[in-house]
Formats: C-alpha cells, sequence, structure tokens
C-alpha cells in the first residue's frame, strides 16, 4: 500500500504532522547548543531528536491524556519525555557493538554522522532529559504525579523493560526463540515504553490503577501490532521509505514474527490485535477516535 | 602514604567500611538475576556496582544528610541513586570509543568481563535505575522533595553536568587546555555529581536553596580537590593500590592539574582547597565532623 492511501485509511496526517512540529519545536527549545567545547554534544543530541521519526509515542501520550482532559501542552512534555528515551535506545542500538546499523529515518546514523563517543553520550544525555523534563512543575502541578510518571518510565527504559528487551534480543539464542519467547523480548524492548504512554496518560488524568485496564489491554494489543508491521516492513518494506535498511532480521537469523508465522498469517495476526485493541476502547465513545486511528495507523504505514 | 598513614589521618576507615557496606547490600536487593535471558544484563550491572570503588559519593550524601537529622536509610537510597549514576558513567567511559580502559576496581571493565553491548546496556540500566530509586516513596515521605532530588540529579548527569564533561574530556582539544579550561571541564565531569551529593542532603533536610551556600562551597572545594588528587595519582600513584592503569592522561596527552601546575603545585593547591572546604562547615558545627575527614581523605588517600 502506498502512504496515501494509509493516510486516507487512518485520517492520521493532520495529527501526525501536527505532533512532528511540536515535538521538534519542544527539542530545539531544550536543546540550546552552547558556545562551548560540549558543541558537538548537544549537536548529537539535536541531529537524533530532531526531525525524524513518526512521533508515535508522544501522539499515544497526548491522544490517551485526551480522554481525561489533560492539558495537551503538559501532555507533549511527557510524549517529548518518552520520545528522548525512545532515541536514546535509537542511538545506542544502532552502535557497530550492538545492531550496527548505517542509516537511521533516512540519514547516517548518530555514530556515522558524528562519532562512537559521541553517540553513546548522546544517548546519555537523552536518557537524562527525560527525567529532568519529567520532574519540572512544568510537567504537572501535582509532584505525586510527576513521581509516578517518573517511576513508569524509569521502570519501562531499564532492564524489566526496554533495556531489557534489547538484551534478549542480542543474546545467541535468539535464533532458536518460539513465537512465546518473541512475544515476550517485544513486550519488553517495543511494548514497556508504549505501554507507559497510555499508562502516563491515565496518570497525569488522576485514574488510579485499576481504571487503567482497558488503556494497558489497548498498548499491549497495539504495540505487538506495531511490532509484526515493523516485522512486515524489515521483509516487505522499501528502504527509501522507511529510512532504514531492510531485511536486517533475516541476515542476522533472526527469528521474527514473520519467520515464525509467514507474512500472511502475521498480517492477520496483526489485523486481528488492532481490532482488539480498538475493542478495548469502548468506555470510551468518540474521545478515544484519534487512538483507533493510531491502532489502524500501526498496521497500515508503510514507513 | 600509605593505606594506613592515610586511614589514621582521616579517621575514616569504618564508616567507609561502613558505607561500603550498606551501598552493596542495597545494590543486591535491587539487583536480582532474573532466570531468562537477561541474566547476563543483571549480571554486568552486579558486577559493575557491586564490591568496588571508594563509595565516596554515597557517603557524602549520608554525611550531609545528616547534618538535618535524616533518616539514615532514606539517605543511603539517594546515595546509591548517585552511585548507580557514577557506575553507569564508568562503564561507558571505559569503553573502547571513549577512554578504552581495561582495568576498573582491580578487575577488568565490563566490556572486557562481558562485552560491548552488555557494556553499554548494563550501564543505561543502571542509569534509569537511579532515577527509579528516587521516585519512590520509602525515599522521602515528600514528593516535592523526591521530584527535587530527580531534577536536580538528571542535571548533574546531564549534558548541563557529567555527561558534559565527558565530551569536553574527549575533545580534541583537551591537550592545549589551560588551567581555567581544566577546572570548568572536571567541575562538570566530576563535580557536578559531587555537588549533588551536597545538594541532596539539604534537600532531603527541606533546606531552601538560600541556606545552601555554604554546603555547595564545600562540594565545589572537595570536588576539585578530589580532582588532584585524582590526577596525582595517575602520575605517582600504583596500579595495585589505585585498581586501574595509571600514567593514562600523560599518555594521551591530555593536561591535568598535575600537568599545568606541577606534582608539588597540584599538592599545595589540593591542600588549599581542603581548607577551604572545612572553613564552609563552619556553621554546622561538631556535627560536619564527617564531611570534614571526607575531605581530607579526599587527598589523603593512596586509591
Amino acid at each position: 500500500m502506498s502512504a496515501g492511501v494509509a493516510d486516507a485509511a487512518s485520517g492520521l496526517e493532520p495529527e501526525l504532522e501536527r505532533i512532528a512540529a511540536e515535538v521538534d519545536a519542544l527539542f530545539s527549545e531544550l536543546l540550546v547548543v552552547p558556545a562551548d567545547p560540549r558543541e558537538q554534544l548537544y549537536a548529537a543530541m539535536r541531529y537524533a531528536a530532531i526531525g525524524g521519526g513518526k512521533r508515535l509515542r508522544p501522539l499515544l501520550v497526548v491522544a490517551a491524556a485526551s480522554l481525561f482532559h489533560v492539558d495537551r501542552q503538559r501532555a507533549l512534555r511527557v510524549g517529548v519525555a518518552v520520545e528522548a528515551i525512545h532515541v536514546y535506545s535509537l542511538i545506542h542500538d544502532d552502535l557497530p557493538s550492538m545492531d550496527d546499523d548505517e542509516l537511521r529515518h533516512g540519514k547516517p546514523t548518530v555514530h556515522r554522522a558524528f562519532d562512537e563517543s559521541t553517540a553513546i553520550l548522546a544517548g546519555d544525555s537523552l536518557h537524562a532529559l527525560a527525567f529532568e523534563l519529567l520532574a519540572d512543575g512544568l510537567t504537572h502541578e501535582d509532584p505525586f504525579v510527576r513521581c509516578e510518571l517518573i517511576a513508569e518510565l524509569a521502570c519501562a527504559a531499564g532492564p524489566a523493560g526496554m533495556a531489557g528487551g534489547q538484551m534478549m534480543d542480542l543474546g545467541a539464542s535468539r535464533a532458536g526463540l518460539d513465537l512465546a519467547a518473541v512475544t515476550r523480548l517485544q513486550q519488553l524492548k517495543t511494548g514497556a515504553l508504549i505501554g507507559f504512554c497510555l499508562e502516563a496518560g491515565a496518570i497525569m488524568g488522576r485514574v488510579p490503577p485499576e481504571g487503567r485496564t482497558s488503556l494497558r489491554g489497548y498498548a499491549r494489543d497495539v504495540g505487538l501490532a506495531f511490532q509484526i508491521a515493523d516485522d512486515l516492513l524489515d521483509v516487505e518494506g522499501e528502504e527509501a521509505k522507511t529510512g532504514k535498511k531492510v531485511g536486517k532480521d533475516h541476515e542476522k537469523g533472526k527469528e521474527t514474527f514473520v519467520s515464525l508465522l509467514g507474512p500472511e498469517r502475521a498480517r492477520q495476526q496483526a489485523a486481528l490485535l488492532v481490532d482488539q485493541a480498538i475493542d478495548h476502547l469502548k468506555p470510551y465513545g468518540e474521545e478515544a477516535d484519534l487512538l483507533r486511528a493510531i491502532a489502524r495507523f500501526a498496521i497500515e504505514r508503510d514507513y
């Protein structure tokens, strides 16, 4: 399918453009390049953080927060904090000793455009920036809410979440994984952060944990559907559109949803997950239309 | 001077032993190795975090917090958060593309004992752990206090602090730096985190910013004295005691306090800074004796 078809199907194009501009603007404001020898560090942070990516995570935060009438500017700050974590993880995952990637968002990866040490430090710096953002009173007036956001994001990013999933992904055993193991790996590597995005909306809206079940279900299903779509794009996508090298998983002998299920069943499974995700949103009525559109976009995109 | 002389001079030995045991115990409790493919990640985190280092930063937090009668267990959690940041920075700084070090605390660096990707992820995971610890209600009952600790630590660790200092240190220009530039570099690279340790004690004790001037002065002076002592140990120390390779700065053509001042004037400068640091503690009377001992230890140690 073409980008045009995907956009028509999801109706998400204006929302994607809006959030991309907002995320770029906030990163740009936060990352002012100093006139001292740290110039290159800030330049690398800006190179990685500004002007690339689908900004799906910030959009999820903003969409979830809107269900509870949270101020968009505040939700955006949380969205940019998640995006800072996401971008740092891409910089580190692309390093030669990790996935050794040359291309990201259609341009050279940070360690190629700068150098390895700058890339490591730019990732580390974006990691710290995420928590600095969340701790600030501008993000939410209630420090209890800020602390809960920080605790959840730290957990989702750390060894019990994203970093743990990346460790599993690098493990020598990835070649022999079954469907349950690949699912578990992806739930940590990409699912934990996507789960945080929805949880963050509820936290900002002061929804107690027992009222977050539907959103958690949505996040779990969308996260997996998104990953299956990514695996399909690695097999069937075009480098010009995805902005990264394709065929990487196969080349590395990694089991993925597509290698285990075949492309046809993988596509069916992703569609089923999106239907399930949308089912979870019933309690929210029309107000959840943006989350519904994001769920459809997760599998209809060609980048 | 021998370790025995240093200990006698500072009287700090029992405090150092106590804090080391407490830090090890808390890290051990926090880092339970899971029975899944993340095992190696947790093993690497434990390898780096447990059983090594002087634990000077946690001791500074505990000593500063004690001035305001903060519960030691809570201060210890903050101390372990700073130490998690410190340890992550050592792991990343030791990487081949950074300082390329083989030895740390008398044993192989993490990327040597495990591999590079595990080292990067272990550092990232300890980074996230620090903020997870601080956000937890066990650290302080007041979420305002927790948010202030998080904001300050994130700032001290990020591009405006430690990561920015490391970027300066890696910069090609280090060879031509003058004393002001080396001082500025070290104030970011090591000073920011040491500054946080003292600030954290005051934050936990609910001392408003205008009441923290003396502690900030102490932190600035001790931080620089500590760094000068490190530079001296790199020239005059014994690898068996420092647990890391010596002569590294000279080998890399880096300007240090010792290369710029010569060892004798560097030693005098460090002693002067320690006197100044101790002067800052006057308002606190005898209760600050532990901070005084730490200041002396900063330059009397041989490791």
